[in-house]
């Protein structure tokens, strides 16, 4: 699983009240730890800030790259403050992202180009969220087919179903699955992932489902989320997911993790 | 979900302790808090006591059935203790077991016939244990047909495929679950369930294997399980993962354990 660590977004109280006070220490703690406890990238948000986004998200960058050795996911809608960020960016990031949305799209990929980043890609074009499973392959297919066009290779390409909440509709959480299924069995090289905690939304204890949905997502082909490292519980059922689908060799990386303190209660 | 409660088990010190001191107050007391939180069976196993098992095993069910208005599943292989432990049980019980070895079916096929009982059937054969899943489903479908053929309800057969240890084979886990899948495909009519703990024999937190498993196994088609039902944290995935599969209308089983403390953290 290739982990996108989720804590520095700016939609969480503290971190907004950190980058508002420039607060470097708290930020850079927070990066570390995730670092430390299997990111493989570091998201970073600066969206609550409407007005200075792109000065922040550029403060973010150059703040956890300079205690962190790792890429970052730079979290933006707006081309401006992605372009911004990529400027600062050292390594290959994931911009987030991409769509088949016209305008979206049209902006998004001269980036994707120039700078030779990954991208996150969101499963939705100008008609809107596709409300089917069936619909949702259909936008992921073209998205694959233009961004391979475009002679983007698509092991850079993050492609993101949208999960919706399984609170407005039972069915959402087996049409999540079955376009995750869908979109693998096509091996066209993509990544597939999410936001998981969408799944969840309005219902308590989220943590079960978010738990429980990862589960069986990974075991439909997904293989990349962006979650908590630093949750203990849900690391470890990654890790033993990814055992109980054979694709850790003896063991040796849950046995690893389990050595390390990094997975189990607390 | 059918849950088989495994608490009361004399493999497990402290039930053996309390077995051997004939202590009522400690059996009654783990049968009635199981039967309160998703127990649809009572375990019983007084398989560690070798000369006195028949005796403990119908000491187990008057007790426990003294408290608790439940069925029990009787855990034990040897024919006069499951016969004498059907003397004394009220309602309609599982008993445990039954397989396509030939000795075992022909001593144990009575008792079902003659109580109506529902039964475990074990997926062994006079071959031993198969190895892979393709042996697994054939050894499945001569039980049922079996089974059938003797005019046992296929509704009232819970199919164990035995689940091996994933420490032993990488394999094991995908094989388990394309066993269940398999059998659930036919849709026979018989319930699917395991002892869920043998995936993770000899592995650290245990725990995280079972959960990520049961999980796997309930989207492939498991609807039965014999566990610990105190486990907040597994019981809050059951009902999360009955929720996701679109099992549990409008969440509502989800809602009310949430409500009643029955899932969740600690």
């Amino acid at each position: 699983m290739i982990i996108i660590g989720e804590l520095i977004n700016s939609t969480r109280k503290a971190i907004k009240k950190a980058i508002e006070e420039r607060d470097e220490k708290y930020i850079q703690d927070i990066a570390v730890r995730q670092a430390e406890n299997y990111a493989d990238y570091i998201d970073v948000n600066a969206g609550a800030f409407v007005y200075d986004e792109v000065e922040l998200l550029v403060w973010l960058v150059e703040t956890v790259q300079a205690v962190v050795d790792k890429p970052l996911a730079l979290d933006s809608p707006r081309p401006e403050a992605l372009e911004a960020a990529l400027k600062v960016h050292k390594g290959v990031p994931i911009i987030n992202s991409i769509s088949a949305e016209k305008e979206r799209y049209n902006k998004v990929l001269p980036l994707v180009k120039e700078y030779k980043t990954k991208v996150m890609g969101l499963c939705m074009s100008d008609e809107g969220m596709p409300e089917t499973a069936e619909d949702r392959l259909k936008v992921a297919q073209k998205l694959i087919h233009d961004l391979d066009s475009a002679g983007v290779p698509l092991d850079d390409v993050y492609l993101d179903p949208l999960i919706k909440p399984i609170s407005v509709n039972g069915a959402y959480g087996l049409q999540a699955l079955d376009t995750i299924a869908g979109i693998a069995s096509w091996k066209s090289g993509v990544h597939l992932t999410c936001g998981l905690s969408n799944i969840s939304f309005g219902m308590p204890h989220r943590y079960l489902l978010n738990q429980a949905f990862l589960v069986l997502a990974m075991y439909n082909g997904m293989d990349s989320a962006l979650i908590d490292p630093l949750d203990k519980q849900l690391i470890g059922l990654i890790k033993a997911t990814e055992v109980l689908l054979n694709k850790d060799e003896y063991g040796m990386e849950y046995l690893k993790a389990a050595r390390a303190g990094k997975i189990g209660r607390g």
